[in-house]
């Protein structure tokens, strides 16, 4: 490790703030999409955060994202004794300015804090937060989507809102999303995950959020020091701009990253699970029929994978977890020698429905 | 941590011998049994192996290993020219002198080394290695038997013997069963497992063994510095006795313990693993009905667990992790507050058969 | 480590704020006086940080200490925009509210913030920092004293006011040290560490501070992930109280500790240094004369050590480290056979003067 | 750290056997000089050794050494009953053939074992290590020197054979040196190091050496696993052959390196620290005349320094640490803007002879 530690020390300073290459979160891109980290939903001393934006613009740079949005609750003001001004894009103009020097971009957002229903909800890439700060909750989101905004339920399974933790769907919620009010919904939200916030995505096909709804620390809300990371919104963009998020987070183009689970539509999940596993090309050693073979993960998640092909493993169960960022050897009793076989897997800590993990076929060719 | 290490290294010095904690290998006991760590496949450089028998007793002493056996090949001596002795109990006869001073078992044991069938098999409590190295490899086996010995068939997938890795039982080694002759399998074999040796020992009704058959160092092996540790059989023992043990294997009560992954019969892992976790007791916040509860696991697996139950959690998809040796935060929804439920959890790394994994239930009870 | 980790793991949760156990800093009691640990120097987004006062109450905590005071700028306000209240006391009352829960005594204090000299100095045990935030400087520190307070001179060394770094005395420091209006001097600040105004506290009598001055956060100004800690002042009271800890500053009982090392007056660093190193009970092995001994070293500094008394060591040069919190086997060559010998260390990193360690004698005893 | 973990992922595969880069030595070439890592003391099963010679191969390849002796006791041979062959040449015969396929030197080696005086002595680069055992030591000293070997006196400061541990010249050392038989010492042997062996290097102009004398496991005895190494010693060669380094142990260029120390003859040990530091070009902020600068450190040595040159530092005393294979910001106290500043540090952990610590000047040059 030793000369690996030197190259990161040579590394560190040149970078413009002090960043720990160790917590940068990175998943591969997938075929025609950047996959750009984001976390859209996020308080600072604004609302009731406890930290200056500064700091936001900061941990995001740490944590290697590609953009972030402060989401301010509109209507509540914990700290108002303190910070009185009543103009509501204050907190978005001041990490504009703090993230200038960096590559970070910073979407335009606010919380809609209402009772439930319609309950608390994230309107972002809006032109002024202020507008937004009116009683009528169906008003405020006529006036995000005159605005141009995509507004996603924030928590649907908040304990306090919500006793049983169930996100339930009612009809308020029905009309929003048939007058297109309404476009995404969180299934992560924080240290919290909602199977049936995943069932109403699917059902009315919102798109999927996960956000950290950050008020304190990410690193200590997250336990960077032990493994962990916040929660995120993997967006599949078409370049990486804010209008090219906008424009992916309208197609659903989203999978959460949660506490080394994967969340998402299929149809952008299992791109992004194929995009980072990688097999090696196999052999054979000798006249034996187990081929080696390397199987690569280049994401953050530890991905748990179950074999359900038709060939087993010399050396693991049907149950093997292929570590973040690592190679694995592998040996695939193939029964007799072939030019080519295929692998299965269920990838057990990806989830496309409640309890539904996806499957992934590889071709493995052999260097004969 | 501080304080921590310093507890360590206060306690240290009063080992005997300087053993690391750390990777100390730890299972609870079960219902009327003790769970022993034994390693029944060891060479040394009696026969193949690289190092004196004395390095065998300090690993097994720094895994925290109830019982091994030195089980050199009778037939197979590369180091012949420089050690020339005839006498097969030598290895045995130098590691009861060195384990003398530790609470450390050794049994004594041996290699029976033939080409498939019925290749190789390791005869343990024998009484005199050196008449079993007869040619004719069935009145090896009945010597073995004679002594009252309890005989496994080593590495059935070993690929030098078997091409295509897959254990195949062959008419000898029906006979071998049915004469009493065999009466165990390595279903784990150093670095290996064998699905299809798991086959056979269910349908046989043999006892599934997991070995290290180790010939260079434990700690390189196995990679002990990454968090490895070397495959041992778990032996549900009446008392921590050579006797007892034997008893154990001949009923079949062991489980295998391998990179991660528990394999064994059915009747005996269940229980290995409901000793291993245990709720706390429950509780609700207020009206709310999502429960609180505590999830500890006091075994040496990173237990990989999917929810099978009723009931959905508010902080994990159906797949979680409750790492070794620590206590995992739980919040269930119970959809209205109970004054108890039941959990259920596939333990996905725990196998009893050809891609089977065990289901535990668990009776949690609320402090109301 | 299993067993420490869950030991640890059950501890976490009765705790009433998650704290890490592993970055709580430590040194032992001297005799006569508690060892607390303080932080008398500290900002919020009240003046140029960039928290709000609970963060900088939960890092207290998580770092274990006793006391400490948020000194905001009193003329420097860049929030001011924003966070427009004129009350300096406000940060103070916040911190006394999140608080009050918790172990942690919060002294008023502020910062007087002018051009060199004065420079900056901070005024702690005030009574309202409003009525210090006036226009002469000499009126300010006069106004502090009739409160009652402790005052500091903050960062002597500081580039942006003293171009070569290098702290040096004016007429206006001198005048306001003979008016009892000056106490003590910053010899540590933030990541900084001043040789000159050690000598200037040496010279004038002063109590030698170390203060963190943390504006971002501690975790990454100090990095803490690489086992960094913020600069304290260790202040050795009669008891845990406020009371007591100004008794304590004002005799000029202080230690700092910074990034490592220990400086102060050598009348309280090698009582804490005797407390911090704890030598066994010899003994010799047959007829050898070298003496066997453990050294333990119960404080958070890995202790570097030259060994400058009569007899050498077996296994060291006269360089070594006790690291921190850990015992280390010593073997020393005492010539012959005795009851008893005297070992002698300079510590290295601890410092009374410039370039001056102190030097410890202690008596081992020998169990013959 | 990902990014680099699936680097060393990658590379791991190609290595021809799977080496830890972590525990590899690494020190810098010196001017006119390859430095060749090397150990001259280990023990096998072929005297009272508890490994195979495959296995010392093993631990060198990892330990990244260019050369090693087998130097079996020609006396002792405790396993005489069970490898009763006499010929003492065959663990050199057999390291040769492990060490074909690697870039590993293996020197002739063995070791003339008496009482003292002479103590033990190995006898490297040798011809027939059968011809050294014979009874009359004088006489096996002068076959040792027939066959062109080099000699060095082993762990004269041995308790066993020195009960007060201290190194001590005799008349017979002295004959041995007049007549050229003896030509190095042991100051440092497995976990010991001999002031009084230093003294006796430097008065007799003999070669210091340093070796690990491992009859066990290296990665147990020097705790690996925390970071430890085993001592070597550091020859300083013309080119990479045996013959080179034959010369360079004949001419004295050798440093031990044991325990984070490093000690040798100043005229080795100087250009080698000289070789391991290097500062990069300073610059000063703005107005300041406190110039900023890296240190870098590419040896395996954690160096601690003590700053004995004219200016002050910034953030340190004048004592700190650079760690192995890191580089550290320091900020010097130049007084005024210069265009370039002399540096000047003892390296306390680095020994030219008891208790000296040799001081390195380095002219930093400034950007300006």
């Amino acid at each position: 490790m030793k000369q690996v530690l030197s190259i990161i020390l040579l590394i560190l300073p040149l970078l413009s703030i002090s960043q720990d290459m160790d917590r940068r979160i990175e998943f591969p891109d997938i075929p025609g999409y950047k996959t750009l980290k984001c976390d859209f939903h996020i308080h600072t001393v604004f609302s009731d955060g406890s930290v200056w934006p500064n700091i936001r613009v900061e941990e995001a740079l740490r944590d290697g994202l590609d953009a972030i949005s402060l989401t301010e609750h509109l209507e509540y003001q914990p700290h108002g004794d303190d910070i009185p001004h009543p103009d509501r894009n204050r907190s978005y103009e001041i990490a504009i300015q703090e993230a200038k020097a960096y590559d970070l971009m910073i979407v335009h957002g606010a919380e809609i804090t209402r009772d439930l229903p319609p309950g608390h909800a994230n309107a972002i890439f809006i032109e002024d937060a202020n507008k937004l700060n009116i009683s009528d909750p169906l008003e405020a989101y006529r006036e995000a989507k005159r605005q141009g905004a995509f507004v996603f339920w924030n928590h649907p399974n908040w304990i306090a809102q919500q006793k049983n933790g169930m996100a339930t769907l009612t009809d308020m919620h029905r009309q929003l999303i048939e007058e297109d009010l309404l476009h995404g919904i969180e299934v992560v939200n924080d240290i919290t995950y909602s199977e049936e916030a995943l069932s109403i995505a699917l059902e009315q096909d919102l798109t999927i959020m996960g956000t950290s709804d950050i008020h304190g620390l990410v690193d200590w809300q997250f336990e960077l020091a032990n493994g962990g990371h916040r929660p995120i919104s993997l967006v599949f963009a078409e370049e990486r701009s804010i209008a090219s998020i906008k424009e992916a987070l309208e197609a659903r183009r989203v999978v959460a990253w949660f506490n080394q689970q994967l969340i998402g539509h299929e149809e952008v999940l299992k791109p992004l699970l194929l995009a980072s596993l990688r097999f090696g090309e196999a052999t054979y050693e000798g006249p034996s029929s187990v081929a080696n073979v390397t199987l690569t993960n280049n994401s953050d998640a530890d991905l748990q994978l179950r074999n359900t092909g038709a060939f087993g493993l010399h050396k693991h169960t049907d149950i093997f977890i292929v570590a973040a960022h690592s190679t694995k050897q592998l040996q695939i009793k193939t029964e007799d020698q072939r030019e080519s076989f295929t692998m299965e897997f269920e990838v057990l800590n990806a989830t496309t429905g409640p309890k539904e993990h996806p499957t992934l076929a590889f071709e493995v060719v052999v260097d004969l």
